[in-house]
């Protein structure tokens, strides 16, 4: 089992590849906070359904899982007469394994074009494998520089309030464990953390798969950061009370406009903290634009999932971890995985480049560089 | 085990007096939908713990078991010199069992006045006995002109939509579970069921107690009512995409001004409604009225509950009810039980007198009898 302790700095990440370089070797995240195990991805069908099953979710883990996907497929291909082919159908393969978040699609396009321009067989295997580690590095560059912005928010409330303790809400889990290292909404908190600054996280718990009291919250106790976790239920309730002073998510995909894509349930805390005037940040990296979408309610697709996820609640008892059910057994669930929070309801987007407001216009100044296709 | 079929009719309640009299009998909800076992209620204590470990639950329930409650303190009370001290000491242990449906200390205030009225010991005993059997038929009553008064709004919305399925979200437990008969959120969905409305209703789960997922979900199913289990996240999303064409919930608690006490989460449905058009609608007889309260917010007591019915959730697992940690061992919880939803964002109110405006001036109109103490 690796080294659990100050496990959000450097000591671990969610993916890395074996020392061969056969096999990627990721924290099979179903099983936290209850069990630390490692799972191994060792061909293109482990990938898709570790993706699809959620042992690696967050939507920059997804895209770098599936970047090293691509590399896998080019391994595999070796003695394939047809390899681009091959590589091109594996690619388009792991893009379906989950609808929602476009680092899949992005990460994915973005190894394949180097894979493709290489010749021979092993030149696209280098090539899959440079690209994949150039999104990884850039990945936790990016959440790095998120943490870096998006402190000053943080400090300043926490100026504002003279030092006492600044209360965050975050919804889902958009830490190190659903992107490499810092995460994208916890690298502020982080960031601010180290600066030692008084902050208390509000966990939303996130139902149905609980990534919040599951995976945020271990993240956070981890690594010393007061937090407490409430049900999905209650962030109005705290927002209405003074209890927040900031919210910030994550983003699964992100329009040029600045629709935001995540996890079910972050519409109705952006509602509520326009209701109060709570200010609400969305944290992502540039991975998580869709640069050819204008209205994200009407063109992002979202994932439904199975019904059992909510039906069933899974737990630790007596030494194992167990599926409980909740429902009857006759009554029938259905299981949005995602929503989307329409511009007008985000304070700012927090990325790499800096902060920015959610406006096509703003958007365009941030990254002057990127069109859509 | 009482009889299952068609239990929403009349056939079965949550709530009766055992044939000598001395025994209050109720459906242990803790345990539904897994297992249907009644409690007996033997003595005060009984009757507080079953409301305080929400055995019983439902503002107009907890307020029926609690009118039984004085009727014990009575049966109770026969032996003890100063009886009617005991009674208010008894009345005054009852009404602290949870702080924030008003229906309890209305319920208590009612029966004891009845009961402190008469001089003798059985004529106490008699008086309460009464008087909780009134508050009892009454709420009955009460929950029937509700639905009456609903059936109205769902009708209309099924001409609007020629006979389409009329979708309705529901939030927490305000059924027959919750009351005696009929429920107040349900009470119209049951009406508009007979009348063979086509209908199907989003049941919120309800976190932390499920009381969506395992009662709801539960009563719709054995009455043969079309409905699906969601998150507590997932509304807004339903209501951005046009899949929710009226909200219903309950309530613990109303000001006279109508902002509105209910279960932890209703104030993001509402905040959801209002940005989507979605007609928002409280379901309460009046015994849900607090007359002497103006500015909810501030007002009305919030319960904090156990930090564990967050950290665990309860199911079925092989034959049996079990509880499973879903957090990290470490990490504290903190478990609001209510909401406020201001009185702006509520469409109306369904009252067994009508159907009024959330505002002063037509709830007073409304309900003219009725004064602040």
């Amino acid at each position: 089992m690796p080294k659990q302790e100050k496990i959000c700095s450097k000591h671990i990440r969610p993916i890395w590849l074996s020392q061969n370089l056969k096999v990627i070797k990721v924290i099979d995240q179903r099983l936290l906070p209850h069990r630390f195990m490692v799972a191994e991805l060792k061909s293109v069908d482990d990938v898709i359904n570790a993706i699809k099953e959620t042992c690696v979710r967050g939507a920059p883990l997804i895209g770098v899982t599936a970047a090293y996907g691509v590399y896998l497929a080019a391994l595999n291909a070796e003695d394939k007469p047809a390899s681009n082919d091959f590589l091109i159908k594996e690619c388009k393969r792991i893009k379906s394994a989950r609808p929602t978040a476009i680092n899949l699609t992005w990460a994915v396009d973005k190894v394949l074009a180097e894979t493709l321009k290489a010749k021979t067989s092993s030149g696209k295997i280098k090539a899959a494998l440079n690209e994949a580690e150039r999104i990884v590095e850039t990945e936790v560059e990016n959440c790095k520089k998120i943490g870096e912005n998006g402190l000053n928010l943080i400090a300043e409330i926490s100026r504002r309030k003279d030092n006492q303790t600044v209360n965050i809400l975050t919804h889902c889990n958009a830490g190190w464990l659903a992107c490499v290292e810092y995460g994208t909404a916890t690298a502020p908190i982080y960031a601010a953390f180290e600066k030692g600054i008084d902050i208390h996280v509000w966990v939303d718990e996130t139902r149905p798969l609980n990534q919040g009291s599951r995976l945020t919250a271990w993240e956070l106790g981890k690594q010393g950061v007061k937090h407490t976790v409430i049900t999905d239920n209650a962030g109005g309730h705290l927002m209405q009370h003074g209890m927040v002073d900031i919210v910030i998510v994550g983003s699964d995909r992100t329009t040029r406009t600045g629709d935001v894509a995540n996890k079910i349930g972050t519409y109705l805390k952006a509602l509520a903290a326009r209701d109060n005037n709570v200010p609400f940040y969305v944290a992502l990296p540039s991975s998580a634009f869709d640069w050819n979408l204008k209205d994200g309610l009407k063109e992002i697709p979202i994932e439904m999932r199975d019904p059992d996820e909510i039906r069933y609640v899974q737990g630790f008892d007596q030494g194992a971890i167990k599926s409980v059910l909740i429902t009857p057994e006759s009554s029938p669930a259905a299981n949005f995985a995602f929503d989307v929070t329409p511009a007008r309801l985000v304070t700012g987007l927090i990325t790499e480049k800096g902060i920015c407001k959610a406006t096509e216009h703003d958007i365009n100044n941030m990254f002057p560089e990127s069109k859509s296709t």
